[in-house]
This record gives structure tokens, sequence and C-alpha cells, in this order.
């Protein structure tokens, strides 16, 4: 185990007398406390202190509030959980013991843009109008900047960390060592202030940086710096299968087409991408496509943006997190200080901004759990009550960007869901915010158009011909219904899907 | 009837040549064109050429598409639908000839974010790729800025003239002789470049200005200057009931603990309220308080930002367009040198930025046609099918502002239909764009709350007692029936209360 001497060479003189161990960390932290830790998607978050705390609950019960950057590792989001010492947890999840919680209502859980998170907690805004106590940060180093203050190095995302130590009375900071110091340099971290002297955010192209290499604090406040060597929980990418590979190539034919009618430049600009295997695979068509001098906007950082790398075909990539697969963890430790000249870490306050969103023009590209014949989506709740993931960035990009695009795939769960229904059964984005929809058979391209324009063209490309003829009949026995309507529905049917899923298992209309 | 003596003192010597009837310029715009044209809410909009238009088409058919600021006078929205002369319309209206049209599906309308419109037609994203062929713009004045260039001075709105103009190649000008030339200086006109080019839009305070105060425009473009002397067709305003003096009560007394709380400063933040009646109340309520040096930063300013100067408690009123009653009207037109110290309008693409709204940390107030029992909110659709009037800037304030706010009476229909539904029949927004919700009976604030702390906050709060036990009831049965899930619905029943109002003509659960 990582102790006190391995940790003291990434370290400056002044924090070495705040050394402690993740227990008596945790023993600082009380029953009601509210803590702001480091970490989005499984990178850059702490490990150590979670354990603690979850071993800690188990000896005592007490109930903490855990806000993070975005989704966090099984040290924090399962452990803690399975402890039973996590009371409210924001803005974004995706491992399945804590949703397992948040849809038991053991853990209480609400969906936050993650461009806001950081804003609203500082305003006060949250349940109970808690602010933090505790901010707790992964970091690689800390260097000194003099005058009392350090400055923190952080891993593999920036998050919501920058907000947090800035706001927190204490702050604990986690030396992790598998984490490498080459590091450094990668982020820029920036914390607007709030209205009413808020100032333009200086961004003008994905490149520009505009704050500090470290997170600044004052010494003061640092009231424990803990050894740690647990490593980042990345997970593996899944395979990119045939659906996946035509979704990313018709995305890279629609693109062409834009470039060729001037609605694009040659090197598009840039790009952002959603989490998982779908967003990998439609990275992945761009890797195999003719664009090059790419520039990425996003959120997550994730495999795909390394193969462009490698393709020559990527100036820079600007995200809060890297999220790579085991693999590609390797190939980058492996290389720091190469990828590093290409990559450049924000707060999630600033690499989701909806402000830079629009002044750069980033194409949005995010996945849609289902859409409905007139284009609105559901990102996040499974048959409109269970809640999958969380909508994440997914609305900071879709709504701000130049053009948003969403993915999804036809059919899901072996054909027995159609990802195309009547009327979604949980809306994040209104059709207003959905301007492309792409699946495996092909692209709609609502710009523009009435509902009842979108409607057929949706049916015939996005939907699955197993499913056509039910959508269709619906569609034209609304209009019927209603012809003189903008937004023909039946509503007391149109949650029928659902029912027969339910009933039969399949969302297929029993026969009569 | 107004001639080209009446305007001549109005333009400068350059453009005379250019002196044409409204019948002369509708003879210029052929079938499929596509028209830009001033004015934003029946305020500042072209009123000579439009009915000449109507008037041509009843000869010869034809059909051009119409494209605004938001919605305009019945000369266009009337005049033109009734001829038969209008194919697509975007991006707002509120005109009943008009609705009923579109409703009909004889006009093809498709809601569109009016922050979003203006950069959207300049990327070419409209229906079949159309771009502007003419820009029809009222103006009071024309100036002679040298080089070949004029500068357009806008009357009681800015709309998407500034975007039109600068990007139409034919520009048609009407001289409106019933708007004071006082007008000039209360503009702030300003493009941005379109991305990658695009900078910050400098705004930091409402007061800012950024432009030039008129419209610049190559003397080469235009192809007609028309004199008219017809009147905005500004609307009385409803009186302001008990309802909505309860709602405004309501708001203030929330926003005075807020600054207590040090959540909100003590002059609050800029304010940004929503058209008609119960947008004007709520601002009334303001009038009448304690609160002082207010700012307001919206899309339109109503009477009520008039009252709030007359009542000195005023710093300034920034907007896109005016739009008061005839009462307020002749006043202002009467005082114009002394109201426009503190007024000053914008293009919409900047009075509804998002950036500028985040930036300056508006309080965003619009209304809601229904609200369901987790917070989502449905602007536009009645019983989710009809359009009413459109989204218009409510998306563009609630997913940015500092504090989103929404308004609704408890009961609509004389009390046939709730305001508070168990899902919305169409949603415009999410819950997570929806921080507080206010009813003549009280405030929900749902603020960092899970969906099922959002429920009966909502129906306690925002309900009607008419309709409380049935919403009570089937909130309990969703958590009973799917108690693991994050937001419990029984998508079976959860549109039942329309499918009533459909057989009975009223929301209440009919006798078994």
């Amino acid at each position: 185990m990582v102790g006190f001497e391995d940790i003291k060479d990434r370290v400056c003189a002044s924090v070495v007398s705040k050394f402690k161990t993740a227990e008596e960390a945790a023993e600082m932290i009380k029953d009601g406390d509210c803590l702001g830790v480091s970490g989005f998607t499984p990178s850059g978050y702490p490990k150590a202190v979670p354990l603690a705390l979850a071993e800690k609950a188990k000896k005592t019960p007490f109930k903490v509030n855990v806000w993070t950057g975005a989704s966090v590792g099984p040290e924090i989001d399962a452990a803690m959980v399975e402890a039973g010492c996590m009371d409210r947890r924001l803005p974004y999840q995706t491992n399945a013991t804590l949703r397992k919680a948040i849809n038991a209502g053991k853990v209480r859980y609400a969906d936050i843009h993650l461009s806001h998170f950081a804003q609203m907690a500082r305003y006060g805004f949250m349940a109970d109008r808690k602010k933090i106590d505790f901010a707790i940060v992964e970091v690689c180093k800390i260097n000194d900047l003099g005058d009392g203050k350090v400055g923190l190095i952080p891993t593999t995302s920036m998050g919501n960390s920058s907000s947090y130590v800035a706001t927190a009375p204490k702050v604990i900071v986690e030396v992790n060592t598998t984490q490498p110091v080459g590091l450094e340099g990668m982020h820029d971290s920036y914390v607007p202030l709030d209205p009413p002297n808020r100032k333009p955010i200086p961004i003008e192209r994905p490149e520009d940086r505009i704050g500090t290499p470290y997170i600044p604090c004052d010494l003061d406040k640092i009231v424990a710096v803990v050894p740690c060597d647990i490593t980042d929980k990345v997970r593996p990418l899944g395979e990119i299968d045939e659906d996946a590979k035509h979704m990313g190539q018709n995305l890279v034919n629609f693109l062409k087409n834009e470039v060729k009618e001037g609605r694009l430049p040659a090197n598009l600009l840039p790009l952002q991408s959603g989490v998982g295997s779908v967003a990998n695979a439609v990275i992945n068509g761009l890797v195999n496509s003719d664009f090059k001098d790419l520039t990425v906007y996003t959120e997550v950082i994730q495999d795909g943006m390394f193969d462009l790398i490698d393709a020559g075909k990527l100036r820079v990539a600007s995200g809060t997190a890297l999220t790579p697969s085991p693999e590609c963890q390797k190939k980058f430790y492996e290389n720091v200080e190469h990828y590093k000249k290409y990559l450049l870490l924000r707060p999630q306050e600033i690499s989701n901004s909806p402000e830079v969103a629009r002044r750069i023009g980033v194409i949005a590209m995010n996945t849609a759990i289902e859409v409905d014949i007139y284009g609105n989506v559901n990102s996040t709740h499974v048959c409109g009550t269970k809640l999958m993931n969380g909508v994440g960035g997914s609305g900071d990009f879709a709504r701000n960007g130049y053009l948003t695009v969403f993915f999804t795939n036809s059919l899901a769960k072996g054909g027995k869901i159609s990802s195309v229904v009547p009327f979604c059964s949980h809306i994040d984005h209104a059709t207003l915010d959905v301007d492309v929809i792409v699946s495996e058979r092909g692209v709609a391209d609502l710009r523009g158009l009435t509902p009842k324009e979108k409607a057929p063209i949706i049916i015939d490309q996005i939907a699955n011909p197993k499913y056509q003829p039910y959508l269709y009949d619906y569609f034209k026995r609304a209009c019927e219904k209603c012809g003189n309507s903008q937004t023909p529905h039946i509503l007391s049917e149109a949650f029928d899907v659902y029912k027969w899923f339910e009933e039969t298992g399949s969302m297929e209309k029993p026969a009569e």
C-alpha cells in the first residue's frame, strides 16, 4: 500500500504537515455534510477517502450528499451506496448499483445540465439550499505558488473541481501515484464570476487557454493530503458492430454533403460527441474518412479521439475528462508527452458552456434512448419511468450547437423495442432542439420542417421496417382524427407500445 | 393617403430615386420567394407592401415564405393568409387567422427558438435550404452614411431586421410616417459573425451598447423605398384580475426571500418577462413592491416596464420590441425623448442571446399552458395537438437564465381544465429547465429536487383543490405500480384527463 513517503516527491513542502491517512480524513466528515468531489466518467475521482467513508459508515451510520462532475467509479457510486451513506447524489451517474438505489428512492438524484451544476451549486440552488462543506479532489501533484497558496494539478478529469475547491471551506486532496506527473500542463482551470459580475468566457477556438494549468487553493483550506494508489476504473468499449458502422457512415455522408453545399467548412466545425460505444463508433467513422485538421470541443475524450490523433487528422481535442479504454489508457500513459500536445481539459462549466458551444459552432452528437415521430428525444428514462444514466451534457450541446445530431439504433432489446415511438415516454430534448436523427438505416434531416413533415421522414429513415407499418398507421389515423392541428396525436393510444411491451415483452401490436 | 412627398424629409437624397409605391414593390416579388420582414409582436412590421402582396395574390396566385421576428400584424398574418399567398411562416405567431391556417396545414409553421432563428437562416438550415430573397423592413428614417451606404433607423422593434438586411440580396424599405423620428438612438444593431469566426458578444450589463443606432445597408441593395402611414396594430392588455394579482404577489414574496437569503442582490438581477396579460400583471407586482434600481433584459417591453419607469424603479429596459397597449403607446409617442433614456432595442439574436442571458444572470419569467406533476412545461400546444402561439423566446431564457420561473393559473376554461396534469400533452421545457412554478395559489420551488419530491409540492402549491385529489391519487398509484423508478407513471392512464375533457368537456374524472 502507498504511504506518505511515496507522495513526498509529488508535493511541495508546505503541505507535508497535512499528510493524513484516508481513515483520518474520513473521520473529519460528519453526518449531513455535502461533499464536492472531483471526477467525470470514471476518471480522476478520489478513491481512498470514499472507501474509508464507506468503512466508517458500516460502523456508525451517517449520510452525506455527494456532488461530482459526472459519473465516478465504484469506490464512490457502489461502495458508499452499499454502505448506505449516500443521501443526495448529483448531477450524473452510470453505476448499476447507484442506479438501482436511485430508482428505488434510496439515493436522491436529480438530472441537472452538466454545464449548469457548478454555478447552481455556487448560487446555493440545490435542495435544502446546501453548499459544499468539503471538496475532495484527486491530483497528481501539488505545487507551491507562494503567498500561502498551492496549485493542485488535477489528473484525468477536471469536472467541477475548480469550482468546488474555490467555494469549499475545507479541502481534502488525494495524491494518486498511479497518475503520471506528466499530466501537468494539460489542464486549464477557470471559474467564472457569478452574475452580475460575470465576464465573457474568452474562448474563440477549441485550443484557446483562458486559465491556469493548476487549481489554485489556499493552503489554509487544505485539511488533509492523502496518498492513494488505486487506479481509475476505466471500462472497455463495446465492439463496433455493423449497425454502429452504418451510423458512422451515414453521419460521414451527411457531413460531406453539408461541406459540399457550403453549410460547413472543409474541416467541419468543432465536434462534440457523447459517451459510450455508439459515440465512439461515430468518431471511428471520421477516422476512416477524408476529413482532416479536425477539432473537438467536447465533454469526454474517448478512444476515437486518440485514433484521430494517431491518424494525423486532429488539431486539438478540448474536453473535461479523458475516458480511454484500458488499452488506450496504457497507450496514453506511456506517451503522455506526445498526446498532451493535442489535449486540453477544462472545467465542465467551460467544456459544456452554452456560450462557447454556440460561439464556436459545435456539431453536437449524442445518443437517444428513443425518439418520437415528431422528433422529440428521450435520453434518460427507459419506458418513461426508470432512470438509465442521466441527461449529462446532451442538453448543453443540443440546444446550443451549430448542428444537433442524435443517434439511435432503430431497434433495442433484440427487436422487442422500437426506438421510434408515437410519443416519447419521457422528453429531455424537445423537437426544436433536434436538427438531425441518424440510425443504422438512414438520416432524418428535420431542419426547418413542420411536425407533420417530420413524421414520415423519421418513420421512413429511422424506424425499423418491423415497426414502420404501425407508426405510419398511427400517424395517418392521428392526422384524420385531428387534421386541424399542428401536431396530430391520438393521446389515448399514444403510449400503447409501452402497454404492449409490458404485457407481451414486445412493442409489437398484438394480433387482435 | 401618404405619398412620396410625405417621406422626403425622413430620408437622405441618395434613396429618392428608389421611391416606389407598395404595388410596384410587390410586383418585384415572385412565386417561391423568401421574405425576411421586420416586426416583433405587432410592432415595427411592414404594412403597405404585405397588403399589396395580398391584393396581387387575389389576381394571380403565388406563394412566398414569410420569416419575421415574431408575431406581426394582420396586414401580414391575416391579409396574406386569407389571400392564400403564405407558404412557410417562421418563427412565431399569435394571429387567430394564421393559427387556424397553421393548424389546418394550410400554412407551414415550425417552432424555432427566437434567438436561434437568424443564425439558422444565415446558415441555410431552413426547409428546402431556402435563403432570403427580399428583406422588407419598416423604418422611421434613412440616413446617408456615405460610401454608398445608408443607415436604416428601425421603428418599434428590431427583431431579425439587422440580419435580414445584411444577408438579403434585395431590400425593400417602408418609411412609416406614424412612427416618430425621435425613435432614432434607441436601437443597437449588431450581427455576429458566424462560426468559426464568431467573437464574444461583449454585453456585461443590460445597458451596454455594442453596435450602431442604425441598420447599415448598401445603397445598391435597396430596390424600393415605399411610403406608409398605417399604424402598428398594438392590442389592449387584459385587465389584471385577482388571480394575476396573487401570482404577482407570490413572485414578489419569493424574490424578497431570495434577497434575504443572499441568493439575489437587493436590486435583483435583470428581469425577463414573457408577453401578455399575466406577464404584465407580474411586472405590475414589482411596480407595487419595494424593489428599486431594477433592470430588464427581455424580449418585449410592455406597459409594466413603462410603469416601472414612471415609478422611478427602473434603470434600463433592454428588449427587441416595444409592445405597449394603445394608451401606453400614446404616452410613449408623446414622450419619446423622456422614455428613450431608459429603453434600448436590440436584434432578437442579442436580446434573447443564451450567452448574454447566462452571463448577466437573467430572472426568466414565462407563462405555461400546462405543467405536469414532475415539472415539465407545455408552452405551445392545447391538449397536445393544437398550436396556440409558439415557443417564442421562453426556451432561450428558461434554459439559460439565473433563475427560471413559469407562471400558470391553476385552472383554465372556467375550471374545466386543470393546468396541472399527470403528464404534459406536449413538452417544450423539460423539468430540468424549470426552477420555480408560480400559480395564484402558491410557489413550487423545485430547485435541486428529485422528481418524486417535486410532485407533491407541485400538486400542493400549483394545482387547484378541485383536481388535487385525482392528482395525488395518480401519483400515489404510480409510485405503488413502479415504486422502483425515478419518475413513476402509469402510462396507460397518464393522458386520461384529455380523454375526459374530450368526452365530457371537463378534465374531472367522470363518476364510475
